[in-house]
């Protein structure tokens, strides 16, 4: 049998992959250009699933939210998608709630609301230095970042301008680029105001020890300015979704449930090999993470020629898990104001130092709270050392285990019956254990200094740790110039048409804005053979 | 060329590959048995280096100690070793101080004295519930134990016994062996009440969410029993140098900077391919860490087979740096007790939740204290996330990088001189690099409420996440029977003549006496072809 022949593969139906697709299949109308996807499903990392019973609302378990006013390319890219979409399909987007003042601070068993961290800095049960006091989780952190790059905190900065100072920048003698974030903020903060800037900001990972030139502005991205969270009315999975509807339109092919086991260059053309088929193409486009890169390069020498560069970033884990109830609960979890008037927990986000780290009440599909009937949570979106607390509560592979340690592979990681079975929505395809449940219901009653919290009636969740993903995001190493990395690793190889785009090499890691930026760059390189 | 042909090829010169030898050597005196081992000298993770003019102490690397009334298999080897060796070679113990009250505690930022844990709960920085608070970090542990397993703390309970009640134990509905030791605790105690047993006891790693029934009795061995610890006078890597010569007397052969890339199984006989040769043995021991067997597997088909086996068990990184001064600054960190007498800090150790640690004020070769004169600390010994930390602080490799993104391979680990070019101690083999010995020296300054500590003499440290070992110990994963796997894995394959030993797949992990313990498995089963 003869092998088949294509023009362009796409390795990976996330948004970095369809977009590319979409971008290229403009350009070249008459190529054949195929996306290959693992999953059964477009989107990676986007992940937008309905709860049962409560049609206002989408579960984003991957990716939420946008910065409006600092991400122009995913704020370009709905506007051209927008155009071409009819009326009744435009993708809209809400404003998404974050820290409330009446939200919930539970520190050290301590309960704080988040208007207490600078209103009774004397309640925030962390040894703060005297001019550490009084500030909040992220502006204690952006306090040092000023103490370590002066200037780089000044509002008027661009980005763009507050990234060159980073690169440019050196703290105590040595280029800030080959120092890590965490050594850097010891040296100016102390040990408990980086405590309380981990504990109280909700994630481990964003201050752990990375490369403290892209940590900075990456940081101050988020907390430097006033950010403008915008969620998606029918879940950002549309975007990648609608970006694979418009490639195929175009006639652009997509093949799901094909995931690539390896591929080798043979005269100047790839052979790549899936379970069921082998297909040889022009040019190869690989828009994966980068634990998917790790996975492919034992068997794949093109990858083992640049294992430095895949090597540059490391991935991150995220979990999230969402519940539903009968009613939001959480209403009663406010408290009397000063005025006498009672104020509900009703929005945005809770935050502790449990291993449930973040709760967020999430919002209706149009930004709105939900004040009666079915309701939804965020019970728990947290990352690091957490990931292995949960990943305690999941079903284990024990069967194989006990009929005389069958020497099987690991299940596969979604509990629960599969989607359809029972019901058509996909929710279901990713039901959490039992065990979990209880768990994060125990640890969110607690949060709330509440005796009784209701019986979670569905559960979710997404634990991006697990492979082929490796993490939620990725973050670069110490010591690289991530500036050098992205333009090189875009197109890594001179002799060779491979390409690689994604998330994982951008300055906007762990964004969608990232995984476009390096689309992009990479387009900006691509030629057919 | 024809190639060499063996009969027992051992890859792996730690203890139990040493061990493993020189008992079948014993055994087998007329078969040809070598010992293949990567690094340049014998010993694996134990690892004695003697500071530069401090000729009374020995910096341990690696391992440091056993406990000598739980641990039979050391005791008494190392009483078979000292009965064939002349008197003037003894191998000789010392008593290893740690916990001494009037060391400190430097938790959240407040200074304590470990005698407070129990005399002044009330200054403990930690919200413990009622029957929590005055504890040690150790005793809230054993009491959550008590919990989790009704009867397992009682100190008539052999080892063993221990150990059984945990492997049948069921909590909360299910087996003890698929739950996580971090999810039981937290149903039995409060969160404030775990984070101080992981702050103020010193270890990330012990108290994480690893296989409860493993994680329980484990714990118990060191800290259920008045634990008995013993040092080593002329250094750990003592035993097995002398295991290595009784080999080598007995006609075995070692082959140092020996590094086995990797092997294949062809009509019932190994081929080992290593850089500068190729070795056909009929038998292959494996005594390496988990992580080694990792970086095997891609290239070696039988390793594949049991996939699984090899990842029941998770790498735990450990971080070791020593630092000398010119005399014991710490003494003066003593304080005056309630009878107005000065209580130096001496001997044992002192622990803070900053990176450092845990501080260990090194005992002479006898186990007394440095009084005057030049004297060692080991300045941190830590794990977890820590190690991301200091390893912020070592050099990158940024030439590489700068050099327009040569791709070559990371740097070799070791900074600092070679072995013997400016002295003829190993020690500057692992010389730490100055921005880690400065962030060292300011967190020793902090956590001992002195405004100045004395110039650092001399640093050496190891990171032993860092490849081939992937971590100083392993511990075992959730939901896998440790007590079938420990069996299995020593002889994984009925049709092949494989054997797999050491410190990961054993009882005691961590532990030489772990290595002893699965060697001896494994040379119960071992047969000759």
């Amino acid at each position: 049998m003869k092998n088949e022949t294509i023009d362009i593969a796409i390795i990976g139906g996330g948004v970095s992959g369809v977009y590319s697709a979409w971008k290229l299949k403009q350009k070249y109308p008459a190529k054949k250009i195929v996306v290959f996807e693992g999953w059964d499903h477009i989107g990676g990392r986007l992940l937008s699933v309905t709860p049962p019973n409560i049609p206002d609302m989408v579960a984003e378990l991957g990716g939420m939210r946008i910065l409006e006013n600092a991400q122009p390319l995913i704020v370009g890219l709905l506007k051209d998608l927008n155009a071409a979409l009819p009326k009744n399909q435009q993708i809209e987007l809400y404003d998404f709630p974050v820290d409330e003042p009446q939200n919930i601070a539970y520190l050290r068993g301590v309960y704080l609301r988040l208007a207490d961290y600078t209103t009774h800095p004397d309640k925030v049960p962390y040894k703060l230095a005297f001019l550490e006091k009084g500030n909040s989780p992220g502006g204690v952190i952006v306090n040092a970042i000023e103490q370590i790059v002066p200037g780089i905190t000044n509002p008027k900065l661009t980005e763009e301008q507050r990234r060159k100072m980073a690169q440019e920048a050196s703290f105590a003698g040595t280029p800030l680029y080959k120092q890590g974030f965490w050594n850097v903020l010891y040296r100016v903060i102390s040990g408990e105001a980086y405590q309380y800037g981990m504990d109280a900001g909700g994630y481990n990972s964003t201050l752990a020890n990375w490369n403290a030139a892209d940590a900075i502005p990456w940081f101050l991205t988020d907390f430097g300015i006033t950010p403008e969270y915008k969620g998606f009315k029918k879940g950002f999975q549309e975007v990648p979704k609608t970006l694979a509807a418009f490639f195929e339109k175009l006639g652009g092919e997509i093949r799901l449930n094909t995931k690539l086991d390896s591929f080798i260059k043979v005269k100047n053309q790839f052979h790549l090999t899936f379970e069921k088929q082998t297909v040889i193409a022009d040019s190869i486009i690989l828009a994966m993470p980068r634990r998917s890169l790790d996975l492919l390069q034992p068997t794949c020498p093109e990858l083992q020629r640049i294992e430095n560069l895949i090597g540059s970033v490391t991935p991150r884990p995220l979990f999230k898990l969402f519940t539903t109830y009968a009613n939001p609960w959480w209403l009663s979890a406010g408290y009397t104001n000063e005025a006498g008037t009672f104020v509900p927990v009703q929005s945005g986000r809770s935050v502790t130092d449990m291993p449930v780290r973040q709760t967020y009440y999430w919002p209706k599909n149009d930004g709105s709270p939900a004040t009666s009937g079915e309701s939804m949570l965020l019970a728990s979106y947290d990352d690091g050392n957490n990931i292995g607390f949960w990943d305690g509560l999941r079903p284990r592979r024990s069967e194989a285990w006990e009929k005389g340690l069958k020497l099987t592979k690991i299940d596969n990681p979604f509990e629960g019956e599969a989607a359809g079975k029972n019901t058509k929505l996909t929710w279901f395809q990713y039901k959490a254990p039992v065990p979990m449940v209880m768990e994060v219901a125990r640890q969110l009653q607690v949060m709330h200094g509440l005796s009784h919290t209701p019986i979670v009636k569905n559960a979710a969740f997404r634990d991006w740790g697990q492979d082929p993903f490796g993490g939620g995001w990725n973050s670069w190493n110490i010591g690289v110039k991530s500036w050098e990395v992205r333009e090189k690793i875009t197109k890594p190889l001179d002799d060779s048409n491979m390409y690689i785009c994604g998330e994982a090499y951008s300055d906007a890691q762990g964004w969608v804005e990232g995984a476009l930026q390096t689309a992009d760059i990479m387009l900006s390189k691509f030629k057919l053979k």
